[in-house]
């Protein structure tokens, strides 16, 4: 049975969802030890028997991530990875700042052997299963090569997650011609062409309705884009449709059908789906929204346990430092 | 009564599509004059009376725009910018090669004095009123100064489409922080907080699902993706709807309820709602989706009619060569 290690300060309502979101996905089973300022986090445990580590600091979304690991070394993200390290527990769940996250992953952690830099890997719904969006946000700024590793790892992960021997890997681009992109697209194209992964080509936003791929590679500007954008579209719809739906249908017919629409709905709902792979580093660590609720806390928290029940890390690391 | 141009060669399924699209909107009362290869045309307009010119050669999406425009003196897109530049037509309408669009307006009609580069600016749907994207595609490396010239042509189109005095300005970025970004939207941010336009920071692709900015301003890779990734979700939340509702809901009901959920989705269509603005530029030209159906090519047509008709590239050109 795992242990999920949870950064309570991490996210915009922290402590408070983050500590209501553990006590929920205690009530389903899962271990979970909180670290925090533990004071506050003790209000909110309101009694339940949740342990907790004292890293009352926070790292927060202004500051510099490399310089906050260094000088905060009470931060709650770093008590939760001390946790990994010393195998106290088996993978860490953080709504935090990114930043703080990636950097201090890599500094307790450290990356997997080969690894040039970390990324942030997003599962995302499709109608044919699951697709995987890298780097949804590590790195802004990369080179060709970074881009033919943060494939190679996708190529892995998507192994491991979906059972697929031969992920379709699919390289995100204003087009699908060869000749389309900017200079980082063409050059990674070429390097992605000559690799041994299953390079589908150029794959634009409108295919992640389809199976185009398996996995999008791109930058982690880009990435981070296309997931808000994504989560920002299917709200719109959904509120659109309501509207549409309350002015136009008989209305006694609106609760049975807004419970038909549910399944699809939660599919595209962050709350439900919440957490991204931080990929590269020598350790399971997952990712939640800043804007975290309670109930996404908890589905990020099971989502962890059961990557780490799974033996993902391991399956992962091990594969990868093939590179 | 306003006439428009339409590049009859332009498109995945040029020119049987675009034809089909024309024969439609002149059904609707638009006066159309088709630009490509007359013998072609003539086949598809199975007798029907729209004026065509004798443009036949195409540019494809594998063209380098700038030769193609320079050794196809008979390219239909440029045949249609004629027709502009000769005040035959008010507008042109092309769901052809972007890069091609792009050189041959600068080339046969000019930039608007000032503009630096053109931009296009797409018109999504929003919950209480439409948003302008800009550049959604015709630039895909730029410079802070040009994106602050983007958010300007974006602040005057919203102004003439929107009738708002003051319409928001965001930039588009991977967090609300000022400190977000890369070099570019750093830069760009301290550009457009000193500028006199209504800046309100920095957005994320959720904020599209609300009411925070009027305007987004990002370089034409990233727009590109955006609009294709909103294309994809909505694509992909309609199919998980579509069989939700197929395994949850009493028969009988799904009619009633597809047809009430239809505004909404069509709000989201691509082929409804097709055409973007080429901002910048001396004339009024509109670019659809190179896979324009021929019902998006009519709406395409119609909406570019209805510009001209609003004198839209009058009111424009004035007040921005003020800039």
């Amino acid at each position: 049975m795992s242990t999920i290690a949870v950064d309570a300060m991490g996210g915009d309502s922290a402590p408070k969802e983050i500590v209501k979101g553990a006590i929920l996905a205690k009530e389903s089973g899962v271990n979970v030890i909180l670290s925090g300022d533990k004071a506050l986090i003790d209000n909110y445990l309101d009694g339940i028997n949740i342990p907790v580590i004292d890293y009352p600091e926070v790292i927060s979304m202004e500051d510099n991530p490399a310089r906050a690991i260094r000088t905060k070394k009470n931060a709650s993200i770093l008590g939760a990875l001390n946790l990994v390290k010393e195998n106290k527990a088996d993978g860490v769940f953080s709504a935090g700042a990114t930043g703080g996250t990636l950097v201090g992953s890599i500094s307790v952690l450290g990356k997997i052997r080969g690894v040039l830099r970390p990324a942030i890997a997003a599962v995302l719904p499709g109608l044919d299963g699951d697709t995987i969006l890298l780097d949804s946000g590590s790195s802004l700024d990369v080179k060709p090569k970074i881009l033919l590793q943060y494939a190679a790892m996708g190529s892995k992960l998507a192994e491991i997650l979906f059972e697929n021997d031969n992920p379709k890997i699919g390289l995100l681009n204003n087009g699908e011609e060869e000749s389309k992109g900017r200079d980082l697209e063409k050059s990674t194209y070429k390097l992605l062409k000559s690799s041994n992964l299953n390079f589908v080509g150029n794959v634009e936003g409108r295919d992640f309705a389809n199976s185009k791929a398996d996995v999008f590679v791109t930058d982690g500007f880009t990435g981070n884009i296309v997931l808000k954008t994504m989560e920002g579209t299917a709200k719109l719809q959904n509120n659109l449709l309501s509207n549409s739906l309350k002015n136009k249908l008989f209305k006694p017919l609106l609760i049975p059908v807004k419970n038909a629409m549910k399944p699809a709905k939660e599919k595209l709902d962050p709350d439900k789906t919440n957490a991204s792979y931080l990929l590269g580093v020598s350790g399971l660590v997952t990712i939640g929204h800043g804007s975290s609720s309670a109930e996404a806390v908890k589905n990020g928290i099971l989502y962890t346990h059961r990557s780490a029940e799974k033996g993902f890390i391991n399956k992962f690391s091990n594969t990868i430092s093939e590179l």
